[in-house]
Parts: structure tokens; C-alpha cells; sequence
């Protein structure tokens, strides 16, 4: 165990940092250079705390964050011990994320210090966090059968389609986004328009929204890239396509099982070669991609979809080495809904860790937005900018330049920033509340994914079947998302539905909570 | 010779239709049902219209339009003869392309009657305006070397590249763009917005935009399809992507040469294998296509690129039967420009005359509104609508809801018409310009591809290479683009180059051409 005399922490209290910061960013610093070694002991969130006199929720808050990102791990009845974060210090471009995002003002969850203290414990315990996810990474399973509905437009359709609560995981809240704004930029830029608005951009975007993008990622994700490697395209499946040019035809992709199906469709579309890989409570087995042929592997580290799994920094280090010992390799970071993180800090994206050009990062407004905003864009690692210079480039653009100038000002401006931070609100509030209504179903069910996104998983503890859920649930009217939905393969494995809350407002989520309840008394 | 006793026109006088309208419907009808046979000769133009009271240059318009489609033929101090038009009566959907295009009260050329009597020879004379096709189709050739420049924005940046004159074809004219309507329109949609727009549409595209465009390719273009076949993207780069998974990446694609590069290379990135037909002053040849094994054909049947040249209906029938031949064979038509026909009538799109499946229909609003509203659309045959649906359709839209409702208004409420009529007369004026000061290059150049889309094209006489014209006019700081830029194929020929006048102002043409005459004035 670390003394707690070797804990210099040096706390300021001048309010420039916040205290679960600094001893987040102390503890890192520490296990980034080596002082704290891999399988060490830290000091109880206790005995921390008094020794340092903070709140305890303080110290909780700080660790939790480190488990969070996979620096600590958690052992029942044990406590704290630090992970092997293989190569960790000869990387680059990790660590300096939250100094950088600092720098720039970046997009940051201001919610800290003012977690409220009882529920510490709840959210930060990595051990039930975690149970249900590894649970559902380790046994896969279930028929499946995708219904290509997810992400149709359905919100306020639901009772047209005879649902009385949509729990769908793809819906999100249109109420909060800021019409009065996007129309206001709309006019002043078709004031200012002149012909060159109307004229055909540049291919890979407007470099003004590419800078944007770039500094926006930078400072909120750690991500790292000069606007020249950006390329901002109609949508993730558009980019995808023009990915595959990039790439070729001869790729093996591997992708996690369960997975988001819309990318599967999408590859399989490419007739990529697909091998599902083996995932644990940290994500996709790196030690599994060596075993293959597999060229390319799709991820979503900052959080899964559907599990929810935050890879850990250990994890992400093994797949960019396996990314790195071959020069055709590449990672293919989806950072879908990082936006969304309820408690702690973002998770920095796997592109921040990543100082070899291995990894391609793809983002979209769609999540964060409105999905009717078309723009997504994706970071290329040089090599393969180059292979698009090439190739790709005649390929015109794909959102007209009024669009991307009307987005450029929305983020450059700070709009998107207070439109993220009360969506993040809006959205940790209905999150909270399902929580706390699905508290009644505990005894049957083990609840995962929280804290995260805009859906919790459910998995049933007793002899039940997946299909028995969703029947039982359509009975009372309520829609919930079979986690076999999400699967590319077979596997057998326990009754898991997608309870999303994104579309819903919170007394629909009372009601189809209550529902629910009804639904399922008898496995409770 | 057909007796003019034989003729039973019954002219209406009552204005309901144009006098020339009559007597190609009239003659159009006797060649479709068989009462007029190839080879027959008609009454010349001088004695029809002594026959028929009118102005000689109203039957010079008729015989016109019935060249351009291809009934009937001109040969050179013989007069006109009927065409040779294969299975034309069999087949479904030709020939109502007028009346249709009436009821739906279409999109239409009012030029009609007012069209300079003096001028009329010129115009109509097929003998020369296919002479310059001919030649190059026949002898395509040069060394190619693309620029990869197409389409890039140039306009006001001529100066800036160190041209004077930029006679690029690419550009287009966006001073007459209606800003003030689009804005008007822009805001209306925004205030009235609710987050139903903001929201994901349809996979396809919007219902009503589908809609909007089907009855406007019915009454302008003459193309029959149901707002379920067309697919709406973000230009048609994109929905050639879309394209290649509909119809699976073993396609042998014929194309011409020369021919639209950046399609070339959009199917070269796809790996497709490419075949270049032989064309002749018809277009592409049908007997060549049948010595391949070639399963889809890429044509530009209303106005080829770059060479002008339209296809006439009997080699229209030649390829729909090449195609009817086997289920798996297609013809992609690119209607790329066919709203900026300026003498006669438009030319009815190829997808008019299939009656059985066999055309993907391609259109865009980038030529005709604006290169930065980035909507295209493609109809499919329904077998291949059928595919679409089962492989594709989760492909989301590219095109975002807002921009869709725009251009639906657009379209719906008449603007579009307007647009199309203002533009029409402005890029006739500039052709007629560039044509008229071209005058004194005819010494030593033919001129061909008058009378629609955006550029002319020089083919000169005497031995002078491309090269040496493009090097010439480049001294005088004027760009002109060598045919060799289009080549897919190297091939020897002849030395033509294209002179672009779209995005030029009339005193720019009038300059560039004076520049043009000084530089090439010894090939004179």
C-alpha cells in the first residue's frame, strides 16, 4: 500500500481547480510516471480524505474518475488498487488531456463538486457498475433479429404506433435545442450571403468549421489533429462509405458483440470480412485480434453501445500496440454520444492516447444536435489523409456550405457548448429519475450502463427469457429493446433489454417505469 | 416522298398550341404509328410551309426538334428523311412526353415563336451542328491528363489564379440566383419549424420533396416514375456510392470517350470494371455493346458530355433493347444539364421511353439552382427499388430535413419555373455572345455543341495540336480545356478544346474571345 506520506498533494484551495481534480490529476501523474506501480495498493477513500481534509465524496469523486478511465481498479472488501497500463509513458498525446482541455476553455461537465454525497458510493462502485456489463460482454447471446427501426424518427409518432412509452435507446430530446438561435444565425448568414455561400466548398469540408471542429475536440475530447486531417460529410454512414474507399475493399473488420448494428449493417453492406471479437468488462480482448487475420477493429471506448462499457486506459493502450506492430492496422474510434456523461468527467477519446496514426475518429452532431443536422466528420491519420488526397478527394462534399456555416458559428460562438451543458442536464435528470423508478425492479433486475448515454440496461436475475420482456412489457403497452437486437452473432446468455429515456419526458418515464413494474412484478 | 396531299394537318388557330407544335406532334404521331416508314423523305420546309400557310421558319422549327430527337434525318442538298426508329411502338412511354408535359403544365422553352426567323437555318441545320460531334466521337483521342480541378470553385477567384479570362464549363452563373427568395423561404420553413424537422427523415428522402421532383421530371423531363422510386442524397457522388451497393460491385460499366470524368473516376475508386464504347454522331454505339460483356451503360442522352451531342430516338430504342435483352442489365442516365436547352424544345429524358425498367435516372440541383444546394436525386427501376429496400434502405438521408422543405417550396411554388426561365435567357444571351464572336475563329475552327448546356466546343482545322491551343490562349492568360481532359482513353484525333461561358459576363466573353483571336490567329 502507498503511504499516505507519500501522497505530497499539495491541494489548492484558490478555487482555480477543483479539489477532485487535483487529486485525480495527481494520482495519474503519479501512475503515468511510474511512481505508483501496477498492482499497488492506494489508500481508502477514508483515510484519504482525512488526511488531506476533504469530503469524503471528494476522494470518491477523484477515484471514481480513475476507474472511470481504467488508472485504478476496484477489488471487493480490498479496495484500491493501481491497473498495468501497458507502455502507458512512451506513448504520447495521452494524459495531457484535461491541461489542454483547460487551456482552451474546453467543453467540460461542470457538475462536480456538487455531486451529491450520498450517492456517492452508487455511481462511483466500479464492481456493480461493471457486473452487468461484463456479464453481457462475456455471454453474448440470443437470437437476434434487427428490426432496422433504430434511429427512425419516432418521438412524438409513439402513440401512433400503438406504444403507450417508447423506451427507445436511439430517440433524443428535441425540446431543448435552441430553434430561436439556429434560426437567428440561419438569417444572418443568408443575410450576409453572397454567391460564395451558393458555390460548391471545398471537398473536405469548409476549412472554417474543420478549425472549429478541430479546436472543439480538441479541448472537449483530447483529441488531437490539425483541421487539414478532418472531413466533414453528410452523416457517419456516408463517411463510412467514403472510408471504405480509403481503406479498400480487403478489409477484415472486428467488431464487439453486441455492437451498434447500424455500423454492422454497414460494413456488411461493404462485404468487409466481419469476426466478431470476445469482449470483457474492459471491452474488446486486444490479446483476441492478434489470433486473427483482422485489419481493422471498430470501437467505441469512451462508451459502448449497448453495454456502456468505458474501455480503461490499460485496455486502449493494448489495442493501439496491436494497431501499431503492423503499418495496415487502424482502429476505428466511434465516439458517438461522448457528449453525454452524467458523473464525472468525459473520458477522453482513444485518439487523445494515440501518437502512431492508428486511429480514425468519428464524430456527429446528430446525437448532440438534432439528427436532421447532417454533419458528422471523421479524423484520419496522416497516412491515410494522404490515401484520400489520392483517391477520395474528387468526391464533393457532402452538406452544403450554408449548413456548415450555419453549424460553424453555433459552436465557434459557444452556443453548442451551453446547448451540450443543458442537454446534459436535461438529460442527467431523466436518467436519475428512471434510476430511481427502476429502484423497485432491484430485486430482480441488475441494472448497468448508468451514467452514461441515454439508455440503462436491465438484466433479469431469474429464469427468463429476453423475448418473455419484451412481450410482457408490449402487453402493458411499453416498448423496450431486446439486447439481442444489437447482436451480429448468436450466443446464449441472460435476459437483457435497452430501457432508453432520451425522447421520453420524465412523467412518461414515471408512467412507463410504473408499467414496467406491472409488466414484470412476478420476476421481481 | 410523302404528298403533301397525304398531309392532313388541321391546324388550330385558337392559340391553345404553338402552330410549330402542331406539325411536329402531327409528324411524330405518323412516324410512331407507322404511317410515315424510314426512309421516306419529307416535303421540304419551303414547301410545307407554303402548303400550310405558316412562316417557313415555324416548319424549320418543327423539322428541328424532330432532328434533335432523332425521327427524322437531314441529308445534305436531298432534304429530310424518316429515321430508322427499332421497336419504337412496342415500347411503352415514348411519345407522350408533350402531352404531359401540357396537363401537368410543365416546365417549358417559351421561346418557341419568337425564334429569329434569319436564324433559323443555322440553328436547325443538323448537317453542321452534328459535324463537330461526329468527328470527335468518331475520333476521340489525345494524350488525357485530368486536372481534377472540375467543379472546384472558381468563379470569383479567376483573377486570383492568374487568368483573365476562365472559360471554365464547369461554372455556373449564380448572380441570378433568387437570394432573396431563398431567404424568404428559408425563414418561413424556420418559423414555423417545430422539432419534427429537426428530427431524422426518411431514409429516401421526405415524402413531399419526392413528390415535388416526381411531377416536376414528369412534366419536364417527361420521366415516368411514383415518389417511391426516387432517392434523394447530397449530390449525385453520393448516390453513385448508393448505387454501387444497390447494384453490387461486379459491374461492367460502358461509358464514352470522352465522357464526364468525375463519374469516371467515381467508378474507377468503385473498382468497377470499365469499358469505353465506341461512339459515333449518335452517341454510344448499342451493336458494340453487345460484343461485351458490359452490364451497364453510362449515357448522357439529352446532351452529352462534353461533346453536345444528343441521341437521337432510334439509337435510344438500339440501347433500351440492349438492355431489355437481360434481366440484369441497366443504363445509368445522367440528366445532368437538360434544363438549359436553348432552341426547341427539351429533349424528353431517355427513362421517358423505357417501358420496362432497364433506366436508373440521375438528376441534380446543382447545375440548375445552385452547386451548394446539395441535393440529387435518382429514380430507380422498381427491380432495383426492390434491392434497395432490402439492402440499403438503412442508409440514413444525407440531405437535412430543413434544406429538403426548402427546396420543396422552391419547386412547388413555381420559383424553380422562374429560376429556370431567368437563367435559360441569360445563358442563351452568353451563347449566343460567345457564339457570335467566335465568328471570326471559323476560318480555322468547327464549331460544335451549340445550342444547349454550358460550353462550345472548337475543333480546329489545321495542324495545330491541344497542347499548342491551350498553350496559346494560357499566354493570354485565358483558360480554354482541351477535350483530352474528358478522354478516359487515350486515343489520336483531332485538336478541340472546350470554351465554357456559364460563369462568365458578357464582357468577359467578349474579352476572352478578342484574347482568343489574337492568340490563335495563325491557325486562321
Amino acid at each position: 500500500m502507498t503511504g499516505l506520506r507519500e501522497m505530497t498533494i499539495q491541494l489548492r484551495t484558490d478555487g482555480i481547480q477543483h479539489l477532485y481534480e487535483q487529486i485525480y490529476d495527481y494520482i495519474k501523474e503519479e501512475i503515468r510516471t511510474g511512481k505508483l506501480l501496477a498492482g499497488e495498493r492506494l489508500p481508502s477513500t477514508r483515510f484519504l480524505a482525512e488526511y488531506l481534509q476533504v469530503a469524503r465524496s471528494t476522494v470518491d469523486y477523484a477515484y471514481g474518475q480513475l476507474l472511470s478511465e481504467g488508472y485504478i481498479e476496484a477489488r471487493p472488501c480490498r479496495g484500491y488498487f493501481v491497473c498495468s497500463v501497458e507502455d502507458l509513458v512512451q506513448l504520447d498525446g495521452s494524459g495531457g488531456f484535461f491541461a489542454r482541455g483547460k487551456e482552451a476553455g474546453g467543453f467540460r461537465d461542470g457538475s462536480g463538486e456538487n455531486f451529491p454525497e450520498g450517492n456517492g458510493e452508487e455511481v462511483w462502485n466500479p464492481g456493480r457498475a461493471r457486473e452487468g456489463n461484463g456479464e453481457e460482454g462475456r455471454n453474448p447471446g440470443r437470437a437476434r433479429e434487427g428490426n432496422g427501426e433504430e434511429g427512425q424518427n419516432r418521438g412524438n409518432a409513439m402513440e401512433d404506433r400503438g406504444f403507450r412509452v417508447d423506451f427507445s435507446p436511439y430517440d433524443i430530446d428535441m425540446s431543448g435545442f435552441p430553434f430561436s438561435v439556429w434560426k437567428k444565425i440561419t438569417k444572418n448568414i443568408l443575410s450576409y450571403a453572397n454567391s460564395d455561400l451558393f458555390a460548391k466548398g471545398e471537398a473536405q469540408g469548409d476549412w472554417e468549421l474543420r478549425r472549429t471542429i478541430s479546436r472543439y475536440l480538441h479541448s472537449s475530447r483530447g483529441v488531437d489533429c490539425r483541421p487539414e486531417q478532418i472531413i466533414v460529410g453528410a452523416g457517419n454512414d456516408y463517411l463510412l462509405m467514403l472510408l471504405e474507399k480509403i481503406l479498400g475493399r480487403h478489409v477484415h473488420i472486428a467488431m464487439e458483440n453486441p455492437t451498434y448494428k447500424r455500423s454492422y449493417r454497414i460494413f456488411r453492406s461493404f462485404a468487409y470480412h466481419i469476426t466478431t471479437v470476445e469482449m470483457d468488462e474492459a471491452g474488446m480482448r486486444a490479446d483476441r485480434l492478434e489470433q486473427s487475420q483482422v485489419t481493422a477493429a471498430y470501437v467505441m471506448p469512451s462508451h459502448q453501445f449497448p453495454t456502456g462499457t468505458v474501455m480503461p486506459i490499460g485496455r486502449r493502450m493494448e489495442l493501439l500496440k496491436w494497431a501499431d506492430s503492423r503499418p495496415d492496422r487502424y482502429l476505428i474510434e466511434d465516439d458517438y454520444d461522448s457528449e453525454f456523461r452524467f458523473r464525472g468527467k468525459p473520458i477522453p477519446a482513444l485518439q487523445a492516447s494515440d501518437g502512431h496514426g492508428k486511429v480514425i475518429y468519428m464524430g456527429t452532431f446528430s446525437k448532440a444536435i438534432a439528427p436532421a443536422i447532417r454533419v458528422s466528420f471523421m479524423v484520419l491519420p496522416e497516412v491515410l489523409l494522404e490515401r484520400y488526397r489520392e483517391n477520395c478527394s474528387f468526391y464533393s462534399c457532402t452538406v452544403s456550405r450554408i449548413d456548415q456555416s450555419i453549424l460553424n458559428e453555433f459552436i465557434r460562438d459557444g452556443y453548442f457548448e451551453r446547448h451540450l451543458n443543458k442537454m446534459r442536464k436535461i438529460y442527467r435528470a431523466k436518467h436519475d429519475m428512471l434510476l430511481a423508478c427502476l429502484q423497485q425492479l432491484r430485486g430482480g433486475f441488475a441494472v448497468s450502463g448508468e451514467n452514461a448515454g441515454l439508455h440503462l440496461l436491465l438484466t433479469a436475475r431469474g429464469k427468463v427469457t429476453e423475448e418473455e420482456l419484451v412481450a410482457r412489457a408490449l402487453e402493458k403497452k411499453v416498448r423496450v429493446y431486446g439486447l439481442s437486437e444489437s447482436m451480429v452473432e448468436d450466443a446464449a446468455g441472460s435476459a437483457t433489454v435497452l430501457v432508453g429515456f432520451g425522447g421520453l419526458t420524465e412523467e412518461k418515464i414515471r408512467e412507463g417505469a410504473a408499467l414496467l413494474r406491472e409488466a414484470w412484478g412476478e420476476f421481481c
